[in-house]
């Protein structure tokens, strides 16, 4: 790393994904839940990088309703560290509002972005790459992603595009949007494409330039968001709703990618959190002679099965969820079916 | 019916099951749950034949853990009338004991002995028969049980052999224990065997002199309990344990059958339960292409189901139990392995 550079960690804690109901609620969403251990995904996110990152360079951007939940569950990190939005506008201004604000403090440091919500299963491995790219970034200036190397052709992801297969880092050479099953078989096949996971370093002189050319309103949003305290609501009226992946990255150019084999899943359906936890299950349970069945939710009634196989079984105090992995993104169908029966006190 | 007959109701209600965990509890067994509707088996089966029998004329054999549970759920019953026995003795000393109990009062009585955990689908042709039955029991003097048209070839079940088919009332030949599924194969076909449904319709003189040349230290035992009041444990720690069936009607003779094509279900299980409810749903579910769910348990969270099928879900506060149908009999070695784990709160 270079010798000058200050690191700083920024960790996006704004969805307010129905994929996990009944776990998540309106009030408290997946990110803030345990799902894969008895930590919330937003702590393992930010126990994960500890080595890395202090938690007096540890910046957390959320929505305005989740910022006490976020001290509640990042004691360490200081209350004026997280910062609230009070609508959600997507990623770009998020990491503008974070980068602006750690430049009034640090103007060489280098971010590291990190979504709060998604699983690393090899953790060490991740470290190994993360200080490698950031000591890339921060000597080369530039904005460096990591990209996962798939094991299947996902349809959900979109693809980064890169000159030649790893180690890292390499050039990008595009990016190319969630593509069909065709396209996704080639590129897995290629060896040239890595899943785009949403975690990047940016070293902040770079990103602010590209910021300013690529989204200036965020930008000009950004700086008065820092500038004038309070003025939140209304700034926020006024940016555009847009990912900093295509409102930013996507036209930046001159990116690098850190290819990263490192367990990587973000966790998007109940049948990602079955697969990651296998048959390893919570407290309160009893299975006889069940197969493949896995039960989430720390909280609520005991759950027993006989002779059950291939099911996921959801637990919390007031709501059991019962469906096959396959279903599992058919959850949000579901909860809008019961706002629609008006059982407003489930949601 | 005779004009000098008086005719009494004698519900056994001492069962303690564990096929019905965890809806029943030690401290609530099968009678005293809504399993079928929003009335407990108990209580349905007394409003059933609430026109036959007035609560003055209505007695309750049960358990004495059971007493208040029994007043609470049939209020009309006087508290007198609720017989509670110091140890479950199967069913000869408890109708022995109502046997006694009644003969005070009323020496020409006519008993109608029912379970208190069975489900019958067509009531209105249950009262007709039992109307008659009655009426043929207090004109004959005849101990006449109710013997209920199979429908298919169940190894679960004791046979009654009755000399032709019906209508009856019919001349009993022999008892048939439960049979393998040839024989049970052979007795639906020959259509001169009824199921065994534990309901009889007993002159009380009859029964009583046949008990006393059966079961001599039963009789003795149920006269000690109506002549000293208090003396229950020290009686019933003598008795023996045994049924009314093998204790005294396999060994009468001279019995008439009342077959019986009225909807009877012994509810076993909660495949039983299922099967009868069909996928009629409590409250607070919502399931979404499932395909023979079927929810038990009115209290609990609420249950969700998306894609599933054939499953049988029981829910109460702290237990949520998932299983096929097919497994309900092993619902009773979960509770066996839930007890070896030391989980008493769940029992």
């Amino acid at each position: 790393m270079g010798v000058r550079t200050v690191n700083w960690l920024v960790v996006l804690a704004g969805g307010r994904g129905e994929r996990f109901w009944p776990l998540s609620r309106q009030r408290r969403p997946k990110q803030f839940l345990r799902l894969l251990s008895d930590r919330t995904m937003i702590q393992e996110t930010v126990d994960r990088v500890a080595a890395l990152f202090p938690p007096e360079r540890t910046l957390v951007v959320t929505g305005a309703d989740y910022v006490d939940l976020v001290c509640e569950q990042l004691p360490a990190v200081p209350r004026g560290h997280v910062l609230g939005e009070p609508v959600g506008r997507n990623t770009a201004p998020s990491v503008a509002w974070a980068a602006r604000w750690i430049m009034e403090r640090d103007p060489e440091a280098v971010l590291t972005v990190l979504p709060s919500d998604h699983a690393i299963l090899r953790p060490e491995a991740f470290r190994k790459l993360l200080r490698q790219a950031v000591g890339y970034a921060a000597e080369t200036g530039r904005m460096t992603l990591f990209g996962i190397v798939p094991d299947r052709p996902e349809t959900g992801f979109g693809y980064i595009e890169v000159a030649r297969p790893g180690p890292g880092p390499i050039d990008v050479v595009r990016f190319v949007e969630k593509p069909d099953v065709v396209r996704a078989r080639e590129m897995v096949a290629s060896g040239r494409h890595y899943w785009n996971s949403g975690m990047f370093v940016l070293p902040l002189g770079t990103f602010w330039a590209t910021l300013e050319r690529t989204l200036p309103e965020v930008a000009g949003g950004a700086e008065a968001l820092v500038r004038r305290p309070g003025a939140e609501s209304a700034v926020f009226a006024a940016l555009p709703e847009v990912s900093l992946d295509v409102g930013v990255m996507e036209r930046a150019g001159h990116l690098a990618v850190m290819p990263a084999d490192i367990g990587w899943d973000d966790v998007g359906t109940f049948a990602a959190v079955a697969r990651i936890r296998a048959e390893q299950q919570p407290d309160r349970v009893h299975l006889d002679r069940t197969d493949d069945v896995v039960v989430i939710g720390e909280e609520g009634p005991w759950v027993a099965g006989i002779g059950i196989r291939h099911l996921v079984v959801v637990r919390t105090p007031d709501v059991v969820l019962i469906l096959p992995p396959e279903e599992a993104q058919e959850v949000r169908q579901v909860v809008r079916q019961l706002a629609e029966r008006g059982c407003h006190e489930l949601l």
